[in-house]
């Protein structure tokens, strides 16, 4: 009895030492992680170049295939174990020069609009459209007007972006419907085109951009969103005179699909080459400003995140795949491509971390899995210095992700920044380099490596 | 027996059930409180007419004193209870017009710099001084090189900001050393001037002034700090040639102290009007840019929290009271009147809330006060909605509130909003209402109000 209580006392103490001097060195290691992250800004360096050299980055485009060289070489620069790109065809939509929008006010004097087409939005005839303008407020309200109020007529959504929730991105899901669903609604009772109000969070000149869906066996018509001030604009117009006349030019083309690449770079395995830990952004951008925030950032961090880890002399267990996927913007092909492959390839997939929110201040991971996978994950926060990673939230992981998700079972997850920004740059012409700073930059890279270094060594 | 018990399950119950009452009706009161600040963006609106009608705001100032009775008549137009000002002696320092530094390269071009003279420096003479520039990394370097290598010459401290703090306030207060002491510390081996590279974190072409320290029985010497931009040209021409000679000129004048004054506006309490609630900022501010976030945020904020609550028809057991501080930046005269006179009337004061920290996301609130207290405030993080307010923390309060701290064993915290770009803008040109993102302001707002919401309603 004395000698069988002495063991499990000295089992118990010997499991309790271990245990926390693993904790301690995981939390050692993390903080360097991001000492190294804040004082040498590789992150930023890198994302200078890939935003100035290739600003333009939409799918079909030779500035996205330039990146894609351009990433492939910067991770064979790094001796990466294992660098190679997977073919993905996408499709090949072209804004075109010189769209425009104006309308002429109570005076008659003309007032230009800024505007940008939507996303896979058809062109106005050569001449462009001339026709009323007729406001709503929201995507309901056009079927409560009908085909005898919007037919032959240019329809406006006014909806302003929902600001009352703390994260923004639920604030966009809910209003991005007009973008995405208010063209076909419009077309449905006869409208000539659909202008949005553009949904962001700021109140300045600056049109988003973004994808439309158009409803099979519904006309396709051309679609353009407004910045807000221009939006303003127009609705103290309409206030004024609800026959306002409104002229709307895009230029806009659909080209024939195109072949484009997910950039992939390894860092192999010690133990356990086979099994695979991914982390990820979207090469391809909007064709406006430089996809700084959308999803530079987010490439750049993955990047640097495995590139920290093997400058650091870390030897992982599990294979650290870096994935820049092609064409989120317009049609998830990149990702849908990849989870085909996967199971086709039958590779083994522990986890899958994308960073698609913007370069800000990270704050927690979003978890795409079983609740109990959630609850167990958030014992890691104890290992994140205070005011980096807070937290541990259900979530959908990222847009590119997904797929393999859906297909393989896999969970995935994305990096959680601050959301309050993201919204002012998002799909318009301010994405900048500029818009990105260094120290939030830098923040997400650490936090990045961070959780991907605990997945290696604890696993899920 | 049975009657006691069923008493005491009847009274347990009762207890649970107004207790999870009132906590639900908390949190829906506070989310109400986000989302009328974050769709109203009223704190925004006030902080552009303070930036933009009165951008100079140092002690001694024109601009300050009008900007007092903008603030004063702010909260009048309100209907607050009691609005009136303190008197407070502040110091008078001006900056004078046309400082300007340069330096010679190698090949006898003349380089012009980028510089702001630190708060309180003495002029040079009014040609200025001319003299060899010696580079030190640390203020510990000076005393090793000592008055042979330093005695007529200039100082040059060239430390770098300590980015690898994860809070850059902790960066700050290791760095600020350099500006504080450093020119004192190069006068005591005769140095004719000491010149600081810029206490901040991003890598522009703004200098950062702030206040220096002349220590006693040392001579003073005028001082400046240059851009890292700057920092960077200059460290590079003493590369090539460490017998750089430099050139500068400042033409600051310390004239006579001047009357200033705290600006205070109160809701009586309903229940306890003797006992008070601050909520506070600070309206002095450097006199570069326009002092948006340090700190215009953190005045309008205080001013639009307690307006706020009372639009909501919130009626508060205690008076809540708005200090609009004066003097922060170069004296916290402000404050210490503020500690004294709350002593020599009598005054209850609950507790004081400041926002010095800028117009970023709120993350937490520190707290000046016993252990006990910081672990109690702690479980009001159940009140905030996810991604706002997500821990109470040990911290300083805030430097206009810490008198009253020290005077009258109140407790003080401030709001500690996310810390990554806060010395970017810190006294600088750079610090401009456009700097300031609205729905980061409104949500450190909403926080403010939510927290002395709390105290109110809970005591502490």
């Amino acid at each position: 009895m004395y000698k069988i209580s002495l063991i499990l006392i000295l089992s118990a103490f010997l499991l309790t030492y271990s245990f926390s001097q693993s904790t301690d060195e995981h939390k050692r290691f993390i903080k360097n992680i991001y000492e190294e992250s804040l004082t040498a800004h590789h992150t930023h360096q890198i994302l200078q170049q890939l935003c100035q050299k290739f600003p333009r980055r939409l799918s079909g485009s030779k500035g996205l295939e330039d990146a894609v060289q351009w990433a492939k070489s910067l991770m064979e620069g790094y001796n990466f174990d294992n660098v190679f790109l997977q073919n993905v065809l996408v499709p090949h939509w072209v804004r075109g020069e010189k769209e425009s929008a104006y309308f002429y006010n109570s005076k008659g004097k003309k007032e230009n609009l800024t505007i940008l087409a939507l996303g896979r939005s058809i062109a106005t005839p050569v001449d462009g459209i001339s026709a009323q303008i007729i406001q709503v407020a929201s995507l309901e309200e056009i079927p409560q007007l009908g085909k005898e109020k919007i037919e032959g007529k240019i329809v406006y959504i006014s909806k302003p972006f929902a600001q009352h929730f703390i994260r923004t991105f639920e604030g966009y899901s809910e209003t991005v419907q007009i973008r995405s669903k208010g063209p076909s609604e419009a077309a449905k009772y006869g409208a000539l085109a659909c202008i949005i109000r553009s949904v962001g969070t700021a109140d300045d000149d600056y049109a988003h951009t973004g994808g439309l869906r158009y409803a099979v066996n519904v006309p396709q018509i051309p679609a353009a969103a407004l910045s807000v001030k221009s939006a303003k604009k127009l609705e103290r117009a309409l206030q004024h005179n609800p026959e306002v006349k409104f002229y709307l030019k895009i230029n806009s083309n659909t080209l024939p699909d195109k072949m484009s690449h997910n950039v992939i770079g390894e860092i192999k395995g010690s133990e356990n080459p086979q099994k695979i830990i991914v982390i990820a952004g979207h090469l391809d951008a909007w064709d406006v400003g430089q996809g700084a925030h959308d999803d530079g950032a987010g490439c750049m961090q993955s990047v640097m995140a495995v590139r920290m880890l093997q400058q650091m002399g870390y030897k992982p267990k599990n294979t650290l795949r870096v994935v820049l996927f092609t064409n989120e913007e317009n049609g998830i092909k990149g990702g849908k491509k990849y989870a085909e492959l996967a199971v086709k390839n039958k590779e083994d997939h522990i986890f899958a971390l994308e960073s698609d929110a913007g370069g800000f201040t990270p704050r927690a991971i979003g978890i795409k899995g079983p609740d109990s996978l959630v609850q167990n994950l958030s014992s890691w926060i104890k290992f994140f210095p205070d005011f980096t990673i807070d937290k541990i939230v259900m979530g959908d992981g990222g847009a590119d992700v997904s797929p393999l998700n859906k297909e393989t079972g896999t969970p995935v997850g994305g990096l959680l920044p601050d959301s309050q920004r993201y919204f002012d740059f998002h799909h318009t012409h301010a994405d900048v380099f500029e818009a990105v700073n260094k120290r939030e930059l830098e923040m997400g890279t650490a936090s990045m490596a961070s959780f991907i270094y605990l997945v290696d060594q604890l696993g899920l």
